[in-house]
């Protein structure tokens, strides 16, 4: 077996879902992620934990919901007391066809996700991780050879995340003391003002330590307001299944006035026009996995790459609020993605430079 | 897909494990019986039953039993609860490797087994029904091409179950009623009497209605007594990983007083020294599915082909006893078949030849 796997399994269960002896865990293992969930189930009985072993396969998902009628039970409590009594449920996605459920209607897949939202609850409450096996499918979708795609991910995945996650530290101070961010780039019109004054950022460490539930992991966010000014996403993305490109916002009081988009421009219009949390800014998230160096059309990965801002329509996370303050609240949360590794361009809080090109100020202040 | 295996899901589901709307069902999806998953994963989701997939990997069962310490907690909570509050169990075992846990040390496997008896004694209180995907791992270890094992297994699985079930009830009727079974062989030695007075024959017709769990099935089986004679098992076997072939038991009063083998002989030996009960016979099968027409060394499969007896030394099953008696006890329970499909062979109960020749009386009386 490659080292890696064994290395992904090793930080997924002790950096990311900090298993122990006796812990009642759920592995499960998706369609193409055999060869990882075996080096996890040899972590977990290294460790002494308890194993079941779940069958997550898209192909599976798609015969059961196309043949069923659309009236699902409400959480089967059988299903519901596995998660409401397991401790850690670690997600192995590793799908060997991105598109094997796309002949689902959305009515089937919305009815029974709406049916198990208990059986979801009760997932979200345990130590969940989740995490990706690089399959052919994956690869196809990021453009890559497979080969490519694996030293990719493992490249994200296997960080020295506890240095990391210190580096981290520092910006979320950074940003939980200061009011007000300005990102300037020379190279387009972008120049965004927002306030996070009263705001706490949260270090997304890919470890549940820190309520970080997704590996890899490796940004600071944090839920901005009143922002103004204009700001272009020139990282490509795919939203709703439609290539999106070059889009530029225009804010005023928090909200859009006036965008465009080189591509996707129907995807961008559907957002905003989903309610009046679409048009404000949810978060504000500064990508630090400096093993992630390319975007591969998977968010998860694009909005941690190093030297990246991006900054989400929708819904601001509870995290990132003071204790009843509700937020900007919106049925969407849609990342964009804008590259800072560029000659002129800055971070600046409170007026102090804190990335300048795509690298932070500490680390020019070392060198 | 291949409509075998879609046939195969539907009589899995509604003739052997009689699904119905809302029932909640555990799938066992085994490593190489994705497609099978597929096909039944469509059949619930057609009847409106309710679908948890585990996965029954070989390989990460291998993998975490080698990496724990051996000290396995007893039955955690959360797969306990998830078996006892399921209303059906389906087993799609489908192996890519038979070897795959060749290399876990025995008393590994047996703490573990030993650990997990209350969520096995769960599993076996639902209506839980087990069957088989043809693997090559399986074809080659039937020493068949994957083409022609699959044949084979769809022709065991795919019957007029309906109808095989009314002839058997033919013969247990006989049983019932019967005291004495002689079984005899002009081609080799084999001339056996056994009284099964008493005893009740069950009808293994591979449905849950039955109380048989496994498909495919198709035999008639009771618990005899006070065997003597001797017999000879000319189906060849692997038992314990050891091939088996020519063994001759002699009997006199119910217990082997002689034997010999042609090959395997030190496993003969091992299984008659095990305990008192293992020289007695705990049953007396006779294999009535005619799909299946070859041994595959696969017991599941070779103890009901048709046209076969089979005898088990050691324990006796209890649906076979009248309440109160315990039969034939003992810690083992293996199955040694001799072929009937020769001339001058005959099955006779209380003196009436019923089988002649591998052929029942009622298909002679049909012609």
């Amino acid at each position: 077996m490659d080292q890696r796997i064994r290395d992904h399994a090793e930080v997924l269960v002790d950096w990311s879902a900090r298993i122990d002896a006796g812990d009642d865990v759920v592995l499960r293992v998706g369609e193409g992620a055999h060869e990882l969930g075996v080096a996890v189930a040899r972590a977990l009985g290294e460790r002494e934990a308890n194993l079941l072993a779940t069958y997550d396969s898209d192909e599976l998902t798609r015969a059961y919901l196309r043949a069923h009628d659309g009236e699902f039970d409400t959480d089967p409590d059988y299903q519901r007391e596995l998660y409401e009594r397991a401790d850690s449920v670690l997600s192995l996605r590793g799908t060997r066809n991105t598109s094997a459920t796309a002949d689902v209607p959305d009515e089937r897949r919305q009815a029974y996700a709406q049916a198990r939202q208990g059986i979801r609850e009760a997932r979200l409450d345990t130590d969940w991780v989740s995490t990706v096996h690089p399959t052919r499918a994956m690869a196809q979708q990021a453009g890559m050879s497979v080969e490519a795609y694996r030293e990719f991910v493992y490249d994200a995945v296997l960080r020295d995340w506890e240095s990391l996650a210190e580096e981290m530290a520092q910006l979320k101070e950074i940003l939980d003391e200061g009011s007000e961010v300005r990102i300037r780039k020379e190279g387009d019109a972008t120049d965004l003002t927002m306030f996070i004054d009263g705001r706490t950022a949260v270090n997304s460490t890919a470890s549940v330590a820190d309520d970080s539930h997704n590996l890899p992991s490796g940004e600071v966010f944090t839920a901005p307001y009143d922002t103004a000014g204009q700001v272009v996403f020139d990282v490509p993305m795919t939203i709703r299944g439609t290539r999106v490109e070059g889009v530029r916002l225009v804010f005023k009081d928090g909200v859009v006035v006036d965008w465009e988009a080189e591509a996707g421009g129907e995807v961008i219009a559907a957002i905003l026009d989903t309610d009046g949390g679409a048009k404000r800014l949810g978060e504000l998230g500064v990508g630090m996995n400096r093993g992630i160096d390319r975007s591969t059309g998977q968010i998860l990965f694009d909005e941690k790459m190093y030297g990246t801002v991006h900054l989400a329509l929708g819904r601001a996370y509870d995290a990132c609020l003071p204790d009843g303050d509700s937020g900007n609240d919106s049925a969407v949360h849609v990342d964009l993605i804008t590259d800072m590794r560029q000659d002129g361009t800055t971070i600046e809080v409170d007026g102090e430079v804190i990335q300048r090109d795509g690298t932070f100020q500490w680390e020019h202040d070392r060198r």
